[in-house]
């Protein structure tokens, strides 16, 4: 059966290494194994930009963060884009979301177009033509959210009990500890793991789920974990040790004289110079670890009710993230930058079609995107697939085996300006932009604003510690990645307001218009 | 005095050597002369893509043809992107209209955010934040337009004027010529030169500025000539004969067969071939220029009434036009193509602050955009330069003295989807783009969809006969090229939803906001 569902399902800030299909020895995931065993795991999948908005924006818009133009976190998604929801809306269907986007509106074009009011529309602006069941973006102390105002009516007496339980820690001598501080990363949370964010918002998602009884969903179900603040709930925040961490990957030379400016700046950054303590990778890793055994558990109850309702027949699960973490690599914390323990992320996609029978199982190393979702979606659906304003591909080709030539690269780009980094390299506001072009063999990364570029061999050096960006040697190599980039940059979809069936309609179309050239 | 008025005006279709000034040796535009004689005539000014549409579009948005997105004609502005008359209505401005813009709103835009009613912003928003004296667009028969029924109330009894008089003939033995023929670009205009496009259009810019008073305004008077039909009313269709004309400019090897396919296919429409016809070149370039000479004498009526009414004191000029003509140059008629017959055009600027006097009556080598005109007028005007969203810069640094770097390449853009050529290149529906990067030395053209690039010496070759886009031996110049495009598009302003100065503002402000990153 074709699929009338789609379940999207997104972690935030989880590395494509930590999962156990993915070849992490003590990281248990049961229940992303399992999906991955009916489905398809690829491996190399990238975000088009390595920090949540942008990234999300990418994600829900199906578009190169160049096209949408939400370059960073709280740059508001321009009211002239459109997102995964408008599309599904035009169809006379609905987005309905459990979790986290990172949304900002886009309040100076609606303000423009006289569209900041109360309404219906205005409100799904806001939203990104989201239906919320209930949003929570995490990390913000939220007095008044639903989720605060459940969690005071489950007995946690508190004005702030995001901040005063949920990222709280209860210390050995029973002391209250500040979950922002990573020193206490290995003491447990303070509120019961069944009250946590991650079983919160399954439990919307399940409501949700059930309620809908045979009528066709399309839910986006957005966990805030593994996420900082590192903090995890009984049991989950010592269920892992230091033993069980991947080894740490970083190098003297990314510290050295030659290192990048951009590299040498964000380490330089207070949560980079954290991770630079070993003690805090140790106190970090094992419970980020714990968060993501946290989430796989709850994605367990989900399987369980999607399998209840006999939903696997018609119900397409993707399973992603909208980025990696440092967690001390490179001598980094948080993310941005564009090794692959930010840019890569784990995807597993579950198609019901007995089409998709031949892959199940299998582990599809091809670059996909995560402007494919939107095409996928779409695809899957049997809804008009837009490829006048969508820039990915529909992964269905790869699910069915159908796809002949496909893409040989990933592209990724940050937007620098919003850091202090930027300040110090003496770079004026403005935009200040980096743009990744990842290929099986190199990775090359060009800065605009006068910043060399970068480059890594990934086949002697796996790890990306080794810059050739200036290495006189690899200039005809960097030379053919700008021309990739620029065949990108030049193929971008800038012509939105037309369909291509508009375009084929109009095209040597001026006579029978009216409009006449002139003839002899 | 600082300028309290702009006065915009452009021609359609106006090539930058048809004018006295600009040394063309018989063509008479004592007018415009006198305008670059109290300003700065800019000799190098390049539109963004030489095709009404999007490059009014770009003078209209100062924005790249990349970003603003409406890449040809009849591709609609969205909804999304702000104009010069949004800019100055943000700060209580308004930007009239008398003539023709080719704006085509964004209707499945504007249909999305519910703005399609008859309301005072659905007006603007379908006029591109334009107010309108009267929009004449020409070259559509309109048979309510304001212009037809003046055209009737003045005696042409017709329920089309404009095809049965403004653009019909009458030939020497009394009977009416249909004017889309070429072939009757001699005769005269049925119409009377006071009741032509060129006069209706005026009267009403000159109405307009003397009912303002002394209250500043900002208009912009847009000629729908020297555009075709090629039909000029007397005494104007017989005011220059052929030998008048400039030389053709064509040569064998642009039709052989290594000519570029799109160059060829070019050559295959159907204007294309009237051009190649002597006879027809013979006949419309006359006609085309007595048609300028028009425009330059209604321009002295517009000259006097600002003497009349003291406006040169306070008041910024600038004329200019959309593209240029190909007029049998090349093989080739109309538009589109890169051609400097084509992308370049005439501007001219009178700056009205004596800290303009230094460089009256001169003439400026630099490169200047269609671009550059918003930003002009908004620092002409005091107005907030919007730097995040505009991709031009103020021409006042040149007319000033004060700009220290400048520009030294221009950029134009084509999308050749809705050409039949297209089609006969066998490429299908979609976006086929070509980007022409054109510097003192040389002219290259990178083209999407597999086809091969162009280069031109220009220095060697200043008539763009010789394509050395396939030659070994230019192989260095057009990397350098293409890396300049990568500069360029990597550069582009996406990021339009937030001012710079709240970019500054937001950066390293994570903690002040409330989002905290991990410490240690």
């Amino acid at each position: 059966m074709a699929a009338r569902n789609v379940l999207f399902i997104m972690c935030d800030q989880l590395r494509w290494d930590h999962l156990g299909c993915a070849g992490h020895p003590h990281l248990r995931t049961p229940n992303l194994d399992r999906l991955a065993a009916r489905g398809v795991r690829f491996d190399h999948a990238y975000v088009q930009s390595g920090i949540c908005g942008p990234s999300r924006m990418s994600f829900y818009t199906g578009r190169y963060v160049a096209s949408h133009g939400a370059t960073h976190n709280r740059v508001p998604l321009s009211v002239g884009e459109v997102t995964l929801g408008w599309h599904l809306r035009e169809s006379g269907r609905t987005l309905a979301l459990a979790g986290k986007t990172h949304m900002l509106p886009d309040s100076h074009g609606m303000k423009r177009l006289l569209l900041d009011g109360q309404d219906e529309l205005a409100v799904l602006l806001r939203e990104g033509w989201f239906t919320l069941l209930d949003r929570h973006d995490g990390h913000h102390a939220e007095t008044q959210s639903a989720y605060a105002h459940w969690l005071r009516a489950q007995g946690y007496d508190s004005a702030d009990p995001w901040t005063d339980y949920v990222i709280a820690a209860t210390d050995t001598d029973g002391s209250i500890r500040n979950g922002w501080k990573m020193r206490h990363a290995r003491l447990p949370a303070r509120v019961r793991e069944e009250h946590s964010e991650t079983a919160y918002t399954t439990d919307q998602a399940l409501r949700f789920i059930e309620a809908q009884g045979d009528t066709p969903w399309v839910l986006h179900l957005s966990y805030v974990k593994p996420h900082w603040p590192y903090i995890a709930p009984a049991p989950y925040h010592a269920m892992y040790g230091p033993e069980h961490a991947l080894p740490v990957r970083r190098h003297a030379v990314e510290r050295g004289s030659n290192a990048h400016p951009v590299l040498r700046e964000f380490q330089e950054e207070e949560v980079a110079q954290s991770f630079q303590n070993d003690a805090c990778i140790e106190a970090v890793r094992p419970t980020y670890m714990g968060l993501i055994t946290q989430v796989d558990d709850h994605l367990g109850r989900v399987w369980d009710l999607l399998e209840r309702m006999g939903r696997w027949e018609d119900t397409l699960v993707v399973f992603t993230s909208d980025h990696g973490d440092y967690l001390g690599d490179h001598w980094l914390g948080e993310k941005e930058l564009f090794h692959d323990c930010v840019q890569r992320v784990p995807m597993i996609m579950y198609d019901p079609s007995p089409d998709a029978d031949a892959t199940r199982g299998t582990v599809e190393p091809r670059f996909v995107e995560a402007i494919d979702l939107v095409p996928t979606f779409l695809d899957a659906l049997g809804l008009p697939e837009a490829p006048h304003v969508l820039e990915g591909r529909s992964l269905l080709g790869l699910t069915r085996g159908t796809a002949t030539a496909w893409r040989e690269a990933a592209i990724s780009e940050l937007d620098i300006t919003f850091r202090a980094a930027r300040r110090r390299l003496g770079l004026p506001t403005g935009q200040h932009r980096g743009f990744m072009l990842r290929t099986a063999e190199w990775k090359y990364i060009h800065w605009t604003s006068g910043l060399a570029p970068q480059l890594y061999d990934l086949r002697a050096d796996p790890d990306e510690f080794f810059d050739l960006g200036t290495d006189p040697a690899h200039e005809a190599t960097r030379v053919a990645m700008r021309e990739r980039l620029l065949d990108w940059a030049t193929n971008l979809k800038c012509r939105t307001t037309l369909t291509w069936a508009e375009a084929e309609f109009r095209t040597d179309r001026h006579k029978a218009a009216g409009v006449f050239y002139g003839e002899w």
